[in-house]
């Protein structure tokens, strides 16, 4: 892989470029644009005259990159422009990276409402879970959030397993209890599995256990089988977005769907899965079958969000994207499938529709 | 004109656009840009991989817009976007404006540091003179600044001066208190002419005066004729940064050489100039002969930080900047004016390598 020379000769993976010659200085400029200005200081409509309605911010503080960890802002930059380009090339979304020092929830928090006026939606990545998931809450109803790892990989996790699964009966064990564990835990007891557990590196998360931060409170409160202790076999859908290594072997027995999503390298290899008679098999890798990862869903729910001017990101938006993405592919359609787009886009006109009526 | 139509067409006057095909999504997503995220993080060398090399934000939070005032960062989006096309016609400078909420000098402060590991360089734009001059005071060295009401139209004006005027003794009134006048002073001092007397409302800005905030009072210190009370005929030259009416007619007897900057009517019409014998006579409009306008100075010397790299930008930066515009043209150069970037990077470079004999 040539990925340092490639970038290199890049210069960077994203450019910025102007819609309109220099010849209409006056009018792009001062003076005409001094009309432009005080049309959107009295009516507030910013979003008609100006890049807003389609500029979307990717805003990390690189606290939690890919498998790599802590590696700050500046090495989060090249993995940022790498989303920018997956929004510009399949939705025309106009996507940034702003790669911050910006560390503690109240300095993401300030960092998200000062860019607000510039933004139609921001996309929040690699950020430690406890932090993130704490920015998002006080920043609900601000500016459209979109967290990425939770929210994008809950909405594909679960178009995945719509197509995998018969019933809501199913007992899904969801290993790994960070931003990516806590979203599809979310996502799919609010789409009514219930028989549902989530497990940390310590067991599962359940009412007893006292050593639980807040967001895995909730999700012992999630509980719905009473489950305590380690991860056995019994689970017909395991789900996990760990690291190698949190899914022993011998818990596969009896699993019909398995989704392995940590990344480059997942849990449990597809030929393992295959040896305990596992049925479907899904990973966040590209050059495996069933790929699941955010990106097959970022694209077209930001281009979404935008269209219908949604301030505020919700659970039924989320399901409605997930329903649409499961009607595209048998499993789960590949990222450049042309048609997840439109289909996410006409689901989620569709919501606010309804809501208007 | 027909700006408010012209820019409901064009929503948005610069886009993104990806640099690469999505083919490539396995080289400049996960898992091969993991590789470029790890060198980074080990050798802090993010211009070599990124966009960061030619990645410029213009920072505004909108309280001193044009002549419009206290407009909001809202307002002052269409303004930055046609910033950003000058920024990306003239010099192929890839900038996006950040239009924020973000009002005190703390604030400010905190989100330019925080934005520094995605950018080469910051442009502030727009923002009130007394809170903007300790902005940039207190990020100096830490990104490089440029604050183009200050840095840019002084340069301009400095550039268009060397070609007016014979001899540094001139006496020299500057009109206006504010960022440009600030700068218009203290680089016109810093070049030689010392015969400078700064005027606000009240006139001029003298050791006397007990009513001075700290950068009047800096300006105060460059009187170097030992000038107090109201703007009256007797200088060689007369430099507005002010508005309409700051300059009264009788004042203009004697004078040679008179730039009225206040946009977009200026405070004295070329006419009126004409009629007391002003023999050269600048604006900030592009409808009238030499405009002195912080546009033409702006794309070049982002371009040439970038390219140099400065950290810090300094006074010798500027004057080699002024001296370079002044060669391009008989009085100023036309913002369009294809040579002009060209020369401020080479003057730049040059700076740049006499520093490091």
């Amino acid at each position: 892989m040539d990925s340092l020379w490639f970038h290199r000769a890049l210069a960077g993976k994203i450019k910025i470029v102007s819609k309109t010659p220099l010849k209409e200085l006056a009018t792009i400029y001062t003076p005409g644009v001094a009309e432009v200005s005080k049309e959107i200081a009295e009516k507030g409509n910013v979003e008609e005259y100006t890049m807003k309605q389609n500029f979307v911010a990717i805003v990390s503080n690189g606290t939690r990159v890919l498998g790599l960890g802590n590696v700050g802002p500046e090495a989060a930059l090249p993995v940022m422009e790498g989303k920018a380009v997956i929004l510009n090339e399949i939705a025309s979304v106009d996507a940034i990276p702003l790669c911050i020092n910006a560390n503690t929830v109240e300095e993401l928090v300030f960092f998200v409402k000062a860019i607000a006026p510039t933004f139609g939606a921001v996309i929040l990545e690699d950020i430690t879970t406890e932090v993130v998931l704490e920015v998002e809450e006080k920043l609900k109803g601000e500016i459209p959030i979109f967290h990425d790892d939770q929210h994008g990989t809950a909405i594909v996790t679960l178009a995945a397993l719509i197509n995998s699964v018969d019933s809501k009966e199913v007992k899904i064990a969801v290993v790994g209890a960070g931003s990516a564990g806590y979203g599809i835990a979310k996502l799919l007891n609010a789409y009514g599995f219930r028989n549902l557990v989530v497990f940390d590196s310590k067991g599962a998360l359940h009412r007893s256990r006292s050593d639980l931060p807040k967001h895995k409170q909730y999700l012992a409160n999630l509980n719905g089988l009473d489950y305590s202790g380690k991860l056995k076999k019994g689970f017909d859908v395991v789900i996990s977005a760990a690291k190698p290594g949190a899914v022993k072997e011998e818990v596969l027995e009896g699993v019909k769907v398995l989704f392995a999503l940590s990344n480059p390298t997942p849990e449990i290899d597809p030929e393992t899965a295959k040896k305990y008679g596992v049925e479907i098999y899904g990973s966040g890798r590209s050059d495996l079958p069933n790929q699941i990862n955010n990106a097959v869903c970022l694209p077209g729910f930001m281009k979404a969000i935008l269209k219908q001017k949604i301030k505020r990101v919700e659970m039924k938006h989320m399901i409605a994207a997930a329903e649409a993405i499961a009607k595209v592919e048998k499993i789960i359609p590949r990222i450049d499938n042309p048609q997840v787009v439109g289909a996410i886009v006409d689901a989620i006109e569709k919501v606010e529709n309804e809501k208007k009526n």
